[in-house]
């Protein structure tokens, strides 16, 4: 298997059988014109425009216009990909379970390149799993009399990172390795809620490295609490 | 300026010429073997191995593996970009605020292509905003006594997707255009908290098709309701 090919203003046929049958071996690129429409959870019309279509091994599909992250359209790994030869190559992505259909329409197609990506190895530093390790072994980075009792704490209306008792009582705390914002403190709100129908006497705390304005002052409406913590970055890829 | 340009196992002096005279005219695609480290919010590593680089004209960097829709590197818009050649091709991708860096080191690239890549028009039906617009134009399908006041209503916790008067008080609706979940209750109970700070009589309910069973739960336990609404798909491109 070659490492990658490139095909040069492609006929319908060629594209159809790399499609079809090269789709699991390579990462797929097409460039060309292409209208797309969506139906599924919304549906959405992209016009014809000059796009970048992106189609992985493991069934994602991305198309990509020539701005930002995003892409326009997308759909999710384990999707299915069949295609027809009429006047324009037709395209059409689709999802079972929840049923959803991407169909690309395409008059021409500039190029197509195949490239045997891989997926190599990714280790990613200061996580909140990680700032949740340090405050199980440092329990006093939190309060002196703070006791962690269990992580992943499972709850019907989500996970609490980590429950931990003081001598007053529970404590919740919801970890966040960026800026914390409204929602932290909505999801924290919940947990303590909880605990609190259930009778249980209970305080509830954000750790973050910072906090937004208006996700302070929500939280002290709330009688909540914030812990300052920044997640610990790898000291050799710092900043300069 | 040309549609497109292929270049087969470039120099690393004319990928550096490319990706620093170019970036603003074409979306740029490198294929090759690549290490990455990230800096910034939390940092990466990501080891040798084969993936796919993409460059956009507006800053954006994206880096895929042979998996799943999101990149396993990235970098937003208003990026810089700056290349330098060494043993390997060292690339720089700095965002100023918040400064994070992307480095990209590459001891080879396999292929480089410049595509002539549009925006074009994108239209979505069935969007949550379509769906408010709906219930303005028809408030009897929230209620009989319903009177919708104000969209986007501001408040410190996030805006109020449709604010309402009913006979008895004050309505807040939060549109959600699939599943509601847990997270769009916490929405909501903030709004109807804050208006109940400020003395007023509030209700407040979740508009979506669905909504999971934890959030039924949960919002239930917060006196809030549920109105069932669909968005309305466009007639023509619906699922077959």
């Amino acid at each position: 298997m070659e490492k990658y090919k490139f095909f040069d203003l492609p006929e319908f046929s060629t594209v159809k059988d790399i499609l079809e049958n090269e789709r699991k071996n390579y990462v797929i690129t097409l460039f060309g014109l292409c209208k797309i429409l969506y139906a599924g959870r919304a549906s959405s019309i992209a016009t014809y425009s000059s796009r970048l279509i992106t189609f992985k091994p493991d069934g994602s599909v991305l198309v990509h216009s020539n701005k930002k992250l995003k892409p326009v359209n997308w759909q999710p790994s384990s999707s299915e990909v069949k295609v027809e030869i009429g006047d324009e190559l037709n395209i059409y992505v689709e999802r079972k379970r929840p049923k959803e259909v991407l169909e690309i329409l395409m008059p021409i197609v500039y190029y197509l390149s195949l490239s045997k990506v891989d997926e190599g190895e990714f280790h990613l530093f200061g996580s909140e799993s990680e700032m949740v390790e340090e405050v199980v072994k440092n329990p006093e980075l939190i309060s002196r009399d703070f006791i962690p009792l269990e992580r992943e704490y499972q709850t019907p209306f989500g996970k609490i990172d980590l429950l931990g008792v003081t001598s007053t009582g529970y404590l919740i705390l919801e970890f966040k390795r960026a800026q914390a914002g409204l929602e932290a403190v909505s999801q924290l709100k919940r947990y303590v809620d909880y605990l609190s129908w259930k009778g249980e006497r209970v305080r509830g705390g954000i750790v973050a490295p910072s906090i937004s304005k208006s996700a302070l002052k929500l939280l002290k409406k709330y009688g909540l609490e914030y812990f300052q913590l920044s997640p610990k970055l790898l000291p050799t890829i710092r900043l300069k």
